[in-house]
This record gives C-alpha cells, sequence and structure tokens, in this order.
C-alpha cells in the first residue's frame, strides 16, 4: 500500500502524516456526506481542523487530494500472487472491483472523470495511474506457471482489457448484457493470457 | 441507424418528426457550448422554438433527451458485416471510439455517468444501451467465417470487454499504458473469439 501510496512523491519533502491521514479522513467524509463538487480545500481544511496551506503544500489541487482520499491503493494481502493464476486473477479483479464501488469512491468516480474529460491542464499521471494497480498485475503474471502465459502476448493490452472491463462493469451496469460473475471476466483474461497452441 | 434510434419507442405513437429533429440539435448546440448541466428541457425549448410540453411527451427527462442526442447511434455504413471479421472488427471499433468522441459526447458523458451513478430511479434500459450497439457485434460474429469464432466463447462477453476497453480508452487516457493503436485492441478481441485449438 506505502510504495502505491507514495509513488508520487518527492524524496525528502518533510511530512507530518497526522496532518496527511487527517485530511484524507476529511475528504473521504465529505464525499459521501456532501458530494464531489462541496468536497472543496477549504472545506476539508476546515473539516480536518488545519490549515488550507497545509493542504496545498501537499496536493495541488482537490483533485489530486480527492483522487488519493479515493483509491488509497489495493488492498496488498489481496493481491499477493501464489502463483495460481485463476484464483490469483479473481482475488485481484475482485479488490479492484471493491475499490471502484465503495461509496467514497462511487462519490467521486464521476467528478474525477469529468475533471479529465474537461481539463485542458496536462493530466497528472498520479492522479490517473493510482486506480491502475497495473504493477500489481505484473506481478501476478511473473507468479504463474510459464505455459499459462503467452511471452507474445504484451501483458499491458491485458490489463488495459481487463481495467477497461472493471470500469464498463462499475460506470454502466446497464450496458453490459446482465449481471456476469467476476468469474467470467476473469475466464477471459486467462483464455486471452493463454499459449495459442 | 433508424432501427437504432427508434428501438426504444412505442409502436403507434403520433410523431411530428420536425420537434424531434429541432429538439435533439438544440440539445447537442446547447451541450458543447454551454455544458451538460446547463442543458435542460427548459433551455432546449427555448433554444428549438418548441414548447416544453413537446419535450416531455417525447423524454421523460432532460437525462433521455441528451442520451439520445449524445448517441444517436452508429453509422451502418461502417459497421455493415463483411464477413472480414478483422476488418469489420477494426471498422466496428473505430466507429464506436467515433460515437464516443465527438464534441457532443465529450460534453454529455460525464454527466450521463454521473447521473447513472447517482439516480435511485431503475436506468431506462435505452439510455445505457443505446451507447451498447451490441447488435451490430453480434451481426459481425454472425457473418464471420465459422472456424474464426469459437462457439463456446458468449459473445455477450466478448461484447463486453470491447465495451470496457474503449471506454477506459476515452475515460482514462492516462492509466491505460500508451496510446495504442485501436488495431491492438481488436487484435485481443480476435485472440479470445478464435478457437482453442
Amino acid at each position: 500500500m506505502a510504495a502505491v501510496a507514495d509513488s508520487g512523491r518527492r524524496p525528502g519533502r518533510p511530512r507530518d502524516t497526522t496532518i496527511d491521514e487527517r485530511a484524507l479522513a476529511a475528504t473521504r467524509e465529505l464525499l459521501v456526506r456532501r458530494g464531489f463538487e462541496a468536497t472543496t480545500i477549504q472545506s476539508v481544511a476546515e473539516h480536518a481542523g488545519v490549515h488550507s496551506s497545509a493542504l496545498y503544500r501537499r496536493w495541488p489541487s482537490r483533485i489530486e487530494l480527492i483522487a488519493e482520499a479515493t483509491f488509497p491503493g489495493l488492498d496488498q494481502h489481496a493481491v499477493e500472487p501464489t502463483g495460481q493464476l485463476s484464483a490469483d486473477l479473481r482475488r485481484f479483479a475482485r479488490a479492484y472491483l471493491a475499490a471502484f464501488t465503495t461509496p467514497v469512491a462511487r462519490a467521486a468516480a464521476a467528478g474525477l472523470l469529468a475533471h479529465n474529460q474537461s481539463s485542458s491542464r496536462p493530466r497528472s499521471p498520479e492522479l490517473t495511474l493510482r486506480v491502475s494497480a497495473r504493477p500489481q498485475f505484473h506481478a501476478i503474471l511473473r507468479a504463474a506457471p510459464p505455459e499459462h502465459v503467452d511471452p507474445a502476448v504484451d501483458p499491458d493490452d491485458v490489463f488495459d482489457m481487463l481495467l477497461g472491463a472493471i470500469l464498463a462493469r462499475v460506470l454502466l451496469p446497464g450496458a453490459t448484457a446482465r449481471r456476469t460473475p467476476v468469474e467470467r471476466t476473469v475466464g477471459l483474461i486467462i483464455r486471452l493470457l493463454a499459449p495459442v497452441s
């Protein structure tokens, strides 16, 4: 978790982690209680009892603060690879889906996506990569028996498919034909990875 | 196009298509010029020069009106199957991606998704299925040589993967590893469909 949450930090920056934690907790609470629009740096500062300048030192804008509060990273326990490809992918897909469907994520997701669509600023890689969990997916494939993973398939392409399947499930529940169990998505991912014999 | 656009209509309802077209055109213009929030039934009625009651007779709320104006359906020419699976899927994926990335769709997508997430009303199937183009995908598979399509694979599952891949590409451009050409996504879809020999 720490590795994911801290990946965007500059080294050597002094940190008071109490303020970080209070700000993130206040952000989550405001998102659920009052929604995306009302979750401003000012309202988080008031709610957390810190100065807004302390927040601006840590996050360039409320967008990055909300993104970090919303997607703190996947549960490492849930995605630690065991070498059992099918079981590992199932736990990974479930943990990933769970991260997207918390009340906090539901309150924040559309607002973050709208910002992504409308923003003319260059996108922060941290903001969008945070939700991707790509490294964990790579680790699962590395731990799998080689006969289950075709080296000719680009794992990044397969990860993008999985990310998309989860996104569609979360954002367009009515457009997917029916509530398919996550096992079916995992089954397709395994089929994609399998060597063509 | 007509088949898709009219799929949600009750038979026998009297229609003045002039009003429909004016309302849809006004909605598209307002979305791009003033954004999702400003695109209300009232503002569309004023802009189109029609009574708002005429709009309410056609669409239950601005959400359905915006959905129809935003995703009028795919270009039938682009998705007519030829039997060449790879070429057909490539044209389909491109047309689908294009439908999601018009200025109108970009202006409306996040707002529609936010509504989907927050609405406690049962979702209108028309609203979400309109963007899915599932029937065209089925037609492409039916036209393909049987040796390219494993009957053991559920086409709906594969379509959901393609929908997700396109959605991720549109909504999370920073989370996909790099700007992959649509051919790579199509390549994975063909791999999913191929019989495991």
